[in-house]
């Protein structure tokens, strides 16, 4: 269960009343009035601990469990062990994050301001905040209620921070308007130059960047990951966009709503990424192309050009997948033939 | 136009002013006496704006654009809509990089040391710096004049920065002796020890880093940048090389002047690159080796062996840009043959 | 010689001292009474320093070398220059390593604490330990003894470290449990939480990331790489594995001991890696696998299933290296054919 050292549970639960906040329902038999104490791994749970199957790679570990109880899908039924109360649900990993945001709810602190701070006086900061040790506010910066700043953590001149988000320590950021219930993990550096310059025999001459970072609400941004703010257009990170860590957004880039960006991705300058796309690690994205909406793109693959919408694209250069897949094969069998 | 809570304009400009400071010519029947207020895209730029055009990805922008005046190539004359005052360049980017650089020249604020930086007492620190709040400056640090250190930078011992530079906030540099007008981005590491370690049954055994890191002047380095210092020898950044975010570079790598080294890129140790070598995203590059000057390395590169001079690589592993057009044309017929 | 400014050495050596500490033996006619003064790199090695041959490529810097007394193995005695003191060694990197730390000794530096370093009342900090200023360290952080934090560090609340361990400047660690004489670079953030979120119309739901990072004893962690913290299990290092910079780990991963993991790899959550496996530059692996104690792992190659013990894998997706070899040049029979 959860080292309480560094998370701290709210209540325990009867059966009843996880299913009703996950959208699970009790399947036959299974007593509603049972208490979950905690919520585990298949692999690790006790009697009193609530826990999912979502991956079919772990059917062993399911099969197995000391689990109390167990969100799954009414496909598995059939290979639960004895002993395990079943939460039935068409999105067990879904049922589980509600469960466990019961279990541990993402409280914001008490309001507290550190006497470490350094807040200039022009910036707005309400009492609402939670300011750690060690964190630099510049003149005119504009944040909203219930925003929390974690140690080290430099928010420069003008930017503004929209209520309830968190920025991580260490993270850096300038020239941004950031919305509401937006996460910023600890070292990710947003706002800074981007990589604009004119090329000349005497050496390469810096175009001024000027333009922002807009994130959109509900927006996450991974650790150590770096957004350039626009050269003249803003760089734009839309609305529930998720982002993970070491990821590189090059100025002017237009990402839209709810897309997926995995670990070390890199979009170049003036890339337009609609909605809902996915991008997998370590992908490669020229500069000036538009990525289509929904579209999904395999990890490592390099993206030379447009991309239509709902497209899933893999290798680099990127093709189709299927196609990737039979040039996968056309080369293994290149080799046998010899 | 760019928001004035983050961007200081200093005045307008005529039309003559700017075509004198950018090396640009007033196409035939433009008033030289025509006020520019400000710079901006092509799509969002006004009677008052200036623009630019480079790409031909953004032809159709300019064909419909209102900026008041806009940089040019005199084969762009004819495509361009009424009302614009044309200047005419044969390096349009590299004439707004000029003009936007008059309309926001980058100041050093006013001298100015937080009495929340701290400083060692044997370090030289200059009375024009900027030292922002959370600084920390080691002993023996000599740092040159007007020199901006921005928050939460961490200055180690002895280390050595010209003048006119600028280390943005949260970056770390120790055993580095850096030039001058050198630009360092936010979270950027540089002095750090390489990864040497030799071989051993019982573990791995710590092989001292004794180097330093040389940086020549007008070099820019990304942010979240790495760049260890030399095993034994200096690792080397030559004079105006520019090396976007999250850029790798490994201990003994030696870099020539006016290199461009694109985002994520990693150079793995004792690797030699020459002069103005241009490295595209992503590209990872073995240790040990030789690019020679003005080499160009296309994105997700993998390079194993020592390149020529002024060859284009692309591919992992990397052959000769045509050669891996002509795979790439191979395959896509070897899975349409069935 | 290394640069006094920031290497402190500690006394000179006989050769009959040296070969001692370094499991080497004098060659032929060797003055065991010969002092060295210093270590130096091959190529600016003067008579005063002792320097190493042990990669072939360097074999001609080898033949012309200044140095007073070398590393070497005994098939390369032949062509060592005139006056040069030959100390026999089968492994010479190794031998050179345990020299230059006789001559570089890692001392810890003094027991000190900043003033301007914020410590919570609650936190354990040894007086043995080295604590610079502007770290911050949170409530119940249990630090062992010399333990070296460098400026700008965030220790976040319950975080153990164990002795002789040492954290690089604006390093970010959470959430973690940590060995003995671990090392941790500038700007790493351990411990934040993991990418983890189930998919739902309404808009990604957060699952709380209730695991931890544990990191086992002897291992090194890249400047700016990032380790996410289990989402239920823990995430794992195991002793003595070496990690580069910019590396990214994800939450659950396993990774044993003696493991290589070299700059700008990436590894997906769930997956496990054995013992003394070494990852190339830039491997991507992708989720939930599982990868033999042993393999390895080429630069860039992408990883989509399990890999044996002992395997060797290259390209995107992997392949064992021999028939990445064979692919290689079946591609470009390919496009000589035409």
């Amino acid at each position: 269960m959860p080292d309480a050292k560094f998370f701290n549970r709210s209540q325990s639960f009867t059966l009843s009343e996880i299913a009703k906040l996950s959208g699970a329902v009790l399947a036959d038999g299974v007593d509603g009035d049972q208490v979950m104490e905690n919520v585990a791994p298949l692999d690790i749970a006790t009697q009193q601990d609530l826990s999912f199957l979502d991956n079919v790679k772990y059917k062993e570990q399911f099969s197995k469990t000391e689990a109390g109880a167990c969100f799954v899908q009414s496909e598995m039924v059939d290979i639960a062990p004895d002993g395990v109360a079943l939460l039935i649900s068409p999105t067990p990993y879904k049922s589980y994050a509600l469960a466990a945001q019961a279990f541990y709810p993402n409280n914001t602190a008490e309001a507290f301001r550190s006497k470490n701070a350094h807040i200039d006086d022009s910036a707005q900061v309400p009492k609402t905040c939670v300011i750690h040790a060690g964190v630099v506010i510049e003149a005119n910066v504009e944040i909203g209620e219930y925003v929390t700043i974690e140690s080290g953590a430099i928010i420069k001149q003008g930017v503004q921070i929209g209520a309830h988000s968190r920025v991580g320590p260490n993270a850096v950021i300038s020239h941004a308007i950031i919305g509401e219930h937006v996460n910023i993990y600890p070292g990710a550096c947003i706002g800074q130059d981007g990589f604009g310059f004119a090329i000349d025999p005497a050496g390469y001459i810096k175009v001024p960047q000027l333009g922002r970072v807009r994130i959109g609400s509900h927006v996450e941004i991974g650790a150590n990951t770096t957004i350039d703010r626009g050269a003249g257009p803003d760089t734009v990170i839309g609305q529930g966009t998720w982002i993970d860590n070491l990821v590189q957004i090059g100025h002017n880039v237009k990402i839209g709503k709810g897309c997926v960006i995995v670990s070390q991705v890199g979009i170049s300058g003036s890339t337009v990424i609609e909605d809902y796309v996915v991008i997998g690690g370590q992908v490669g994205i020229a500069g000036h192309l538009k990525i289509g909406s929904g579209a999904r793109l395999a990890a490592q693959s390099g993206i030379m050009k447009n991309i239509d919408p709902g497209q899933e694209m893999m290798g680099s250069p990127a093709v189709p997948i299927k196609d990737h897949m039979r040039q996968i094969i056309a080369l293994k069998r290149l080799i046998k033939k010899k």
